[in-house]
């Protein structure tokens, strides 16, 4: 995959030297997948995302097959892409999802939390201080075994129920997960509908409420395009972790190909334009966003994948 | 349309209150259908565009019907359309051009010139330095008539023959146009490339060259989905005129449906998201795009309109 020297690099000021990708399409993307991609697929995914030099790949979840069947593999997958040269969160729902990933050695989980009552009914159909107190256990017993915990915190923007989200209660969410004791947050926008100023105020207000910006990654998704703009205003307020999907993968709540996730080829252009180091190779990353695309039958929503891939045609 | 109360409005620091955004899906966008478009479908997009708030909307281009066969009915659409509370720019490539719109009672006029040789070469088929001087004389002659005149600055950030493409070169061409006496310019992102360190070098180069801010417009193209962050660097810098296209008409250079010029939706979601005021009415700036969609027989590459119509259904 040809990339020709661009982006050209011009650095701006106030932003950080180097961003860590925590990359979520094998467990968001394709666990949105109508049909399960086969194990040995999802194996190769990651060790391509891994040759590609993405440093945190997220690999599979430990929820129950009946919630999600597309991820019912995971203690098959797992120990086949252990030894790679990357972290490899996976999720947890709960106790026994924990017990299953300990017992696989995984040395890195996340947990799955909402901002509104309406997201962790639908999503946990719990409240949210009974998925919280559903988490609390799991998280205390991980950091005890030594290992890393990541708190996703899920429609911290907007809510399909509910319409805007007062940030007062996304750092309420966010601040309990924090003193559960987890060592990283993952701010999630997942309708798609923040825009740069709310980012940076729930930033600032995380931040006043004692949770440092290095403990802080954001997951924008692009359902109104706005993704990478978030991205750019919460890169100028410090933060230096990013999600985002290969290819776009996942999160296609409308239609075929619309984006969900932020497609990690469109933040690797930005942040390499930026000359911000990611330690990714953005032609073997486009290029495995093409085979992957080719296993699931449907091109990548991914611009970037779109353009590159049609510059060699 | 629905919007329901969508984005939430939040301020953010150092940003201008209002934008002037410079629409162009009626011109750039319409010039790049394989097949013309109806004269009097041409005439209704640019009033349902006036009716959703929009008050610069780029109208048709007076160049020679030989090269731009979809805008051969200028003359027809010009007078259909002059009663519109909206200025009306009007793209002329020469003095026949001019003649031509002015004729017409045209009363703002854009010239298209290139950062490049080979953007000139390919598209106006005359060195840079020729296509100034066909230049001058139109800019010239419009400004003694007392129309506005905008010049147009394409690859400005990258250039599909030379690469990345200097700052010096693109602030010597802006220069040009302004002491000729353009009104306005408009840095053009033609094949996508920019990010918004680049942005930000290109517009302090400018300042330092002697043109104020208020002089500059920016046209970013989405093709690998950096248009809206390059966007928020250009208002970070006190920008206030930018050009966008409803429903992200036009420049798909590679796939159906694939954005070219930024989409006006996705534009306006962020700016209203930022509180930043635009006049317009996006309920019904995106009613008018799924309508031209239909025109077109093909979906609107926009994410917003995407989002935003099928929440209607």
């Amino acid at each position: 995959m040809t990339v020709e020297g661009l982006p050209m690099a011009v650095p701006a000021e106030g932003l950080p030297a180097r961003v860590r990708i925590h990359e979520v399409g094998a467990r968001d993307g394709l666990q949105n997948e109508k049909t399960a991609v086969p194990t040995a697929v999802k194996a190769e995914f990651i060790r391509r995302l891994a040759g590609a030099g993405l440093t945190t790949i997220e690999a599979t979840s430990f929820v129950h097959p009946k919630w999600v069947p597309q991820l019912a593999d995971a203690e098959e997958l797992f120990p086949q892409v252990a030894g790679l040269d990357a972290a490899l969160p996976v999720l947890v729902p709960n106790q026994r999802g924990l017990d299953r990933a300990l017992a696989l050695g995984a040395e890195y989980v996340a947990v799955f939390a909402s901002a509104t009552e309406s997201f962790a009914k639908a999503n946990l159909n719990r409240t949210l201080e009974e998925s919280l107190a559903v988490f609390e256990p799991v998280v205390r017993r991980a950091k005890d075994e030594g290992v890393r915990v990541r708190g996703y915190v899920s429609m911290c923007f907007g809510d399909p129920w509910e319409g805007p989200v007062p940030l007062a209660q996304v750092a309420r969410v966010c601040g309990a997960l924090r003193d559960m004791g987890c060592d990283e947050l993952s701010l999630g926008d997942t309708i798609g509908v923040a825009t740069p100023g709310q980012v940076r105020a729930l930033l600032a207000l995380l931040n006043e409420r004692g949770v440092p910006t290095d403990a802080i990654g954001v997951h924008f998704h692009d359902t109104y395009g706005q993704a990478l703009a978030n991205t750019l205003a919460a890169l100028q307020h410090g933060v230096t972790t990013v999600d985002a999907s290969a290819g776009g993968l996942g999160g296609c709540p409308y239609a075929k190909s619309a984006t969900g996730n932020l497609a990690t080829e469109d933040l690797v252009w930005m942040l390499h334009g930026l000359g911000i180091e990611t330690g990714v190779d953005l032609g073997r990353l486009t290029a495995t966003s093409v085979w992957m695309a080719e296993q699931l039958g449907r091109p990548s929503p991914s611009r970037t994948v779109r353009a590159l891939s049609h510059k060699d045609q």
